[in-house]
Formats: structure tokens, C-alpha cells, sequence
């Protein structure tokens, strides 16, 4: 749990043990589901800060810029927490393919 | 795994070590995300034979019929895999709220 002041997602996302959570990416136009990832807190407050998403790779267990070496980046136009399933989904706009 | 002949869905989920995929509900017609859980072989069996959502829920550790007893079932229109991350999305038309 990662509460601040003023940031009301932050206290509703309700990480794993692993401490993530994962986020369903949508495209904001077509309502096409594009991927599905994680997130930790840390991924959560870059795609916030940065507009473009940012995941967590299990498997290179690392921080991972979405499309920072293909160009094809996802600008966020919204995320929202969906409570029923412990998952954020976020709205973006793709730059290219996923 | 899951393989069976002339039914190419099963050959490429990929399980994780607790056997479940997750799976992205999505209305059909809105687009809107409705929910995300997970599916076991079992669960994405009943689905498509029953063309209503199954769930393993992983709090309880037992097949789930999403809304056996609220009565919003989720009738299945598509399901499909994605290979990027992973996750089933299934396209369905709720019977009721989410």
C-alpha cells in the first residue's frame, strides 16, 4: 500500500504478495484489450508522473518502460481501479501495435 | 495444458504454477472491463461448454459460477487468448451489474 494525501487510487490498490497488481490495458478509442500486466507501486507512480505506462516483468523482475526500445509507448489517457477484481485498467492510446 | 484435438485454445494457455490464467471480462457491446479473475483447465471448460463465465476463485480455492447465486451470469459471446500477456479475454453480455 503505497496512501498519499490527495491520491485516492493509491490507497484503494490492493497489492500481492509480490507487492503488485495487475492492470489491464485498453485502448481508450476502440475498447480493444491490448495486454495485460503488472504493476507495482513504483511502475504505478511512473505511469502516473510520466503519462505513458510502465509495468513490472516478472520474469527480468524489473522496472519496464512500455514501448521504450520498439517506440510503440502507450500514453495513458485514464486509469481506474476496478474493485471487484483487484486490477487497475488503464485507457491509453497506443503509439503503434502492442 | 490442456490440448485436445481441433481445439486450438487449449494448447496455448499457459497456466502459471498454481494452474489459473487470468482472464479479462469485457462487455461486448460497451467494451467496458468488467472484471478480472482467474480461470483453472476446469473453469474455462464449464465456460465453453455452459457459454457462461466460470471462475477459479483463489480465495476460496473452488469453481466459481459468476452469478449462480446473484443471477448475473455472464453469457459468453467470444474468448480469446492473448498472447502478450498472457490472459484470456472473454467478451460477454451480463445478465445484470458486474
Amino acid at each position: 500500500m503505497n496512501a498519499s494525501a490527495g491520491d485516492p487510487i493509491d490507497g484503494q490498490v490492493s497489492y500481492d504478495a509480490q507487492g503488485l497488481v495487475p492492470c489491464v490495458v485498453q485502448d481508450w478509442r476502440t475498447g480493444e484489450v491490448l495486454t495485460l500486466a503488472y504493476m507495482n507501486a513504483e511502475a504505478l507512480r511512473r505511469t502516473r508522473e510520466t503519462g505513458e505506462i510502465h509495468f513490472f516483468s516478472r520474469s527480468r523482475q524489473e522496472l519496464w518502460h512500455k514501448g521504450a526500445t520498439s517506440g510503440n509507448t502507450q500514453a495513458v489517457q485514464a486509469i481506474r481501479y476496478d474493485c471487484d477484481g483487484d486490477a487497475l485498467v488503464a485507457l491509453v492510446q497506443p503509439a503503434g501495435p502492442a
